[in-house]
């Protein structure tokens, strides 16, 4: 059997052509497989690259696998946009936590007590002076902290730029589905939805929510699709920070970017394999995000769309081998597949060559605590 | 100067399309004039014929004209769908006027005591058995009255079959916008955007909000934009009827058609040309729509668009010559544009012709009121 690749990455996701990139600037070839490449979740996502908000309780010891991301993502991106000459719409505008009423206040201190014990760096905002610091803001809310160092990037912008490097390193592009991978001794052979069959040294499968679809001789990790509703308004550039917002217990944010796009988000649903855009959802996002900024009202609302995150059993990422030495799994990244992009692929490049990673450990010990549990 | 058609259409609204195809089926050889015909106005308009509900106080001299409008729809939307085989979603399933607080119940009894008064058959509901009338409903709103006739079509099956139908009588059809108008002793001359002159021996102008951009030697009656914005919904068939709500005092609709759509609206706003679809107002039809029928949480929100009314000075329809003889206007029918279509195109067709028309005193005293005050 003779390969069309060293690699075939299954799935054209955030991880999917990170992975591809990184792998094709390792010196493999690779071919990606994707019917609509950089649509799906990636193309609902905020993208937020937010370490410390995103630092949860209960949740500890993901902590250092977030930080480590976020770090990544300045060398990845100045990269990424040197290479293409695109811009990915990377901005380091900080974070605003605000609440809304007094038990929002109390929940934001203990979370902002939280994420100082693990060593985050998070300002108190004198309320007095919120009208300079954010004056978009509503005046009465009851709290608000600032993360200086949280950035965020345009997710469809990443997934443009991203598509041209695959292009600048002659990575193959195949848009029709993967239905099956199986390997053996000799390589990996995936058969496409059209019938084709490609044959590769080695697989990557980055298939989402869809990871599961995969028909495969072991099962893969399971993987459930988490819906989220998100908005996109339009406007003269509003905010000057991206907002994390906490209204009567419901969370809801707004990412700012300098096109005068905010992207609103964002809901938490397990519905299954549910796309559609309901009319309830809208009209809370709409209602939580106009409670505390009211300018909210006179933007465009441009788009609303639902995207399916890809959860694992604990809500960790899953980077692992399928089957010794030929297939890796690289899926369930859930909140937060664009953060940890870049470290993923890394850890996939170095476990693709057989070379230890420094990265392991981080995504092992993501596990380790609902595994010993 | 040798005309291309008897009769030039300039604009290709519900006003332009119904007068384009009544007109040629009354023997005259038309040609309509429209860049994007059936979009505009009346592709947003929900298409509501109720003639009783649309009965407000200060507008009676727009009574009895609203409802020979509405008796002339039945007989003009067999003919139509006869004509073209198409359906045009013409349905009689009666609406409910429901207010959901004390205030908006005493509004809704004095506006019932109004319809009564100018001969609308509008019916009590007992609210105890309000759940078998139309189980949608919150049960404890304040007050539910039902008007039994009511009717509505879908505009946007309208305007295809209104298309079909020209094409059926070889209407020609122009899709470049008209530009200006001059006429003289021996026809109509119409310069189009892209250049071109199309002559005829006489013309209507039907431009509804756009009717102030004509070019013409005389001013055409001055026609202002009166923004709504408007929702589509889709799911398993909700309601029974066609609901319209007084929520604490702001007025909001619902019709449901039999596919399963919602048409939601519609917020009456004095902001000129602006098309723009802002999150507010969506907020704010969600958040009345939801007090009063909860299950429009779990719809689907399909579409958000903004439509821009016709409004004359006193909000009246204009069907009157513009130079006599050979130009006539045809415009401002603001809410009323899909009820008042077919019996404009009569009255236009009989003007055309120079026959006296039983309806020309209706569209007179509709006005009269503000003339004379």
């Amino acid at each position: 059997m003779s390969s069309d690749s060293d690699l075939l990455v299954l799935g054209g996701g955030a991880i999917g052509l990170t992975v591809a990139w990184r792998a094709s600037l390792s010196g493999l070839t690779v071919t990606l497989i994707d019917p609509t490449p950089g649509s799906g979740a990636m193309w609902a996502a905020a993208g937020m690259l937010a370490s410390a908000a995103e630092s949860h309780f209960g949740e500890e010891h993901h902590v250092a696998l977030l930080s480590a991301a976020s770090d990544r993502w300045i060398s990845f991106s100045r990269e990424l946009e040197g290479d293409t000459g695109l811009n990915i719409g990377y901005e380091q505008n900080g974070t605003l936590l605000v609440g809304l009423d007094r038990g929002d206040r109390l929940e934001i201190e203990r979370s902002v007590e939280f994420q100082r014990s693990l060593g985050h760096n998070v300002a108190d905002v004198d309320l007095e002076n919120l009208s300079e610091v954010e004056p978009a803001l509503l005046s009465t809310i009851s709290v608000a902290k600032q993360l200086h160092n949280d950035h965020h990037v345009d997710p469809r912008a990443l997934g443009r730029a991203l598509l041209a490097a695959l292009e600048l390193n002659n990575v193959s592009l195949r848009t029709s589905p993967a239905d099956s991978l199986t390997q053996s001794a000799l390589g990996v052979e995936v058969t496409l939805g059209d019938g084709s069959v490609i044959r590769g040294d080695k697989a990557v499968v980055t298939m989402g929510a869809h990871t599961n679809f995969l028909e495969t001789a072991n099962p893969l990790p399971q993987i459930r699709p988490v819906k989220g509703h998100i908005l996109r308004l339009q406007g003269p550039v509003l905010l000057k920070h991206t907002i994390r917002g906490l209204v009567h217990g419901r969370s809801v944010y707004l990412v700012q970017r300098k096109t005068g796009e905010i992207v609103l988000g964002a809901t938490v649903e397990e519905k299954g394999f549910d796309r559609t855009v309901r009319a309830g959802e809208v009209f809370r996002l709409l209602d939580d995000a106009r409670r505390i900024i009211p300018g909210v009202d006179e933007l465009e609302l441009v788009e609303t769309s639902v995207g399916l995150r890809p959860g694992s059993h604990d809500n960790a990422p899953v980077v692992e081998w399928a089957e010794e030495g030929r297939v890796l799994v690289a899926t369930g990244h859930y909140r937060n597949g664009i953060l940890l992009a870049p470290l993923t692929a890394d850890l996939v490049v170095d476990m693709l060559q057989d070379r230890p990673s420094i990265h392991q450990e981080l995504f092992v010990s993501a596990h380790s605590h609902h595994r010993s549990s």
